[in-house]
């Protein structure tokens, strides 16, 4: 495909999306197909001469779309929401037109200087303690997605436990990894990788009001631990738990993990873009104590997955425990000591040019638009809790600090799922669900920068219509 | 950003991308500016308000473009290449818009789907053995580096390993891992996430003339470990390895796997590409034997990173290594069992829809215009291999099966690494080196689609011109 045949192509397709987002709204949100339709549709075997890209839009079109969950719908408030938008896609297609390997600084350095730059600049937004910028000993890198995050924390902690023997030597399995019961799946499967086993997490017990860790119950199990022979090694705070948005007590558990010299990585993938908001950061009090710390632009802060932000506070200690140096990759520039090697901080060795969609989104929104943004989606889950707790069939499950609410009707769990499938029935809509206290519970989860007050009122309305005819006698 | 406000700087972006490809040839492949350069150009802080997409482009071209190395530059021959085309970049465009997450079935059908179909549409392509295609029990799945599948096939090799005790009771750290001296330093950073330490890895002897690993030593360090009772868990072998593109040989290293009861996975990340073409299928001879396998259609077949296509045997044994399922992630079609929900295949929880990608890619060139792409890839390798064997002042260091040569001159280390350094200063080409059997050594790699005769040939004559000054008495 040459440059001409690329400019035609290419203006038809960015015409394509702009068709798709302006007329996302007339979708259904979730296709009702059962699974194989979409295989069945396609052909068995790849063709062997070239084809049209218009044959491709065509099929696109015909079989893909009518096969899709819309997450960019503004009647999407499933899971976290995973929000993108214009100018985190063309960033993102620079990047892809550049076609760079950022693995080295020497492999192609402006690469590598941008990250370091919007990794600082976002430090800057989320007002993040010193430590983690670059001028100083720690410094952030673009994971893929908190997991990769969680992973990588996981990693040096255990590193830093074993005074470095982990890396050659392998792992002590009496390492321990500590976090709520409400953590992240994610947690639990970076300590498995690690060859702890999942037996290595102990899953600490919640407050049953706020849902949040409770320092005394972690202070409890690290003194088991330690009575036993075990060794703490990480424990994982949340800002924002995936079920509930959950804020774990960092000033609390920071001081625990000083006390005992234990590394703490903080999970905010969700939450921690409410920190661009001077008025939402009392959620990140106490992250000074933090070793390590993330939250994924990609979910709330309108940037195109995969863009995890993640920070150390000491850089050196986790290029320690992640690097591997082949002849192949020796350069000047990284023996000079004076460059970031990013292949360092992160599992794969190559990565793509990331830090361009994040430019392209902070310049374009500006601190002012993404404040705006968040605003946006707090005020909307406001609205949308007041509803809830206006109503006498229902009940809020949580408090709702964010844009997630959390809420049920007072009644068994078959029906609340019931409800559940109701609502997302109609197309409309399509949230998910979590269990609170054991019980079933719906989550609304407001992302889109197209959801407006009447698509979380036509919610709303799709609930009370379909517990209308739930509960009637 | 609305739709139409999307529209037009799409455009812009489009055309600043098909004017970048027709004018990347008279741009130098590699920038000469210190660390810093980019970083100091950028502002210290983000805007606080709206900056339009022209002041990101203007800043583009001014800061950030003069400090890359521009890897799809047809002069571009360092590492192994990664190259992308026009059709990749549109079919990630329109993943960019679509912004669904394919981490389970349910969150988006499509996402999945048209993945499962292009993993086999790949497989009939390079005519990889029955057992990977999904129609039986195994199965592909896009992870995003070679590196990373090396990782999951690891954690899958121990799972195996251990009868499922690993997952949840932790590693064993009797186990080990082997490769050729030759395999890529992604294997020692897997085997050392998972907590077997760089001391896990064994890495075998390789023969001084093919540089392929020796099945006699692969064979000799198991029965050592067996009798020192260590546990030989996972065998990696290469087809192509990065220093020379040498070829293992699976017949023999897969007999042996097969009698010990030992994973092999097999990493053609590189030279899995030249399978598609009938004429290089000899280098897969043997992988009938593979768990596992891998190549990156990222790096030689026109597919912008990150694709990396990995394959099991054994679906069921991989998901039974990975998973751990929330509240929050638990949805009916996953519980059917009729569904993949590929969350379970990899590191991360999120994905985005990759396959839109492939499916661009293969329906735009065709099998055809595939095998087009590698045949010209190695006809190149070879016509510079010949300028190099015809010159008495050079030498091959080793064979050139597929597009890449390595060579060097008569000379001792010092004097081929300024070689190195004068023909990339020129800025005309981009090589990078390696040791061969102790020895400093040159690499040229063919890949980019915009490379043709004249630029080996430039290549040729700059590096016979810095030959001349450097030997001058």
């Amino acid at each position: 495909m040459d440059p001409d045949e690329f400019r035609r192509a290419g203006h038809a397709v960015i015409d394509w999306i702009a068709d798709y987002w302006a007329t996302l709204e007339q979708r259904p949100v979730a296709p009702a197909d059962p699974p194989g339709t979409v295989a069945a549709a396609l052909p068995a075997s790849p063709p062997t001469a070239c084809e049209p890209v218009e044959a491709v839009l065509a099929d696109l079109d015909a079989i893909v779309v009518p096969g899709l969950t819309h997450w960019q719908h503004p009647g999407f408030f499933g899971y976290f929401p995973a929000n993108t938008s214009g100018p985190s896609l063309l960033g993102d297609l620079v990047s892809s037109g550049l076609g760079v390997q950022g693995m080295l600084w020497a492999s192609s350095p402006a690469c590598t200087e941008l990250e370091t730059v919007m990794m600082d600049w976002l430090a800057q937004l989320l007002d993040l303690p010193q430590r983690f910028r670059s001028s100083g000993s720690g410094g952030g890198v673009i994971q893929d997605s908190a997991s990769s995050a969680t992973l990588v924390a996981t990693l040096a902690a255990l590193h830093r436990a074993s005074g470095g023997r982990w890396r050659d030597a392998g792992i002590d399995r009496r390492y321990r990894a500590y976090t709520s019961v409400h953590g992240h799946s994610s947690i639990e499967k970076a300590v498995r990788i690690t060859g702890l086993g999942s037996d290595g997490v102990r899953p600490i017990e919640a407050d049953p009001e706020t849902l949040a860790l409770r320092p005394a119950a972690l202070r409890a199990a690290i003194e088991a631990d330690l009575a036993a022979g075990e060794i703490p090694a990480i424990v994982v705070a949340t800002i924002g738990t995936t079920s509930t948005t959950a804020i774990d007590p960092l000033p609390e558990i920071g001081a625990i993990c000083a006390e005992y010299g234990i590394w703490l990585h903080v999970d905010a993938a969700y939450a921690g873009a409410a920190a661009v908001c001077p008025e939402l950061r009392w959620s990140h009090a106490g992250l000074e104590y933090a070793d390590s710390y993330c939250f994924d632009p990609h979910k709330w802060l309108l940037t195109g997955f995969d863009c995890d932000a993640f920070w150390v506070a000491d850089r050196g200690e986790l290029v320690e425990a992640l690097t591997v140096l082949p002849e192949f990759l020796r350069n000047a520039a990284s023996e000079s000591g004076a460059v970031i090697d990013y292949r360092d901080w992160q599992v794969p060795l190559g990565r793509r040019f990331r830090a361009l969609k994040l430019w392209f989104v902070l310049r374009w929104y500006g601190a002012e638009g993404l404040r705006a943004h968040i605003r946006s989606g707090v005020a909307l889950a406001a609205r949308f809790a007041d509803r809830v707790r206006a109503d006498g069939r229902f009940e809020l499950a949580a408090a709702h600090p964010f844009s997630l609410v959390c809420f049920r009707l007072h009644a068994d769990d078959d029906t609340n799922a019931e409800l559940l499938a109701r609502v997302n029935g109609t197309g409309r809509v399509h949230l998910t669900h979590t269990r609170v206290a054991g019980r079933y519970t719906l989550r609304l989860a407001v992302g889109s920068p197209q959801t407006a007050e009447r698509h979380v009122d036509e919610a709303w309305e799709l609930l009370t219509a379909a517990a209308d005819n739930l509960l009637r006698p």
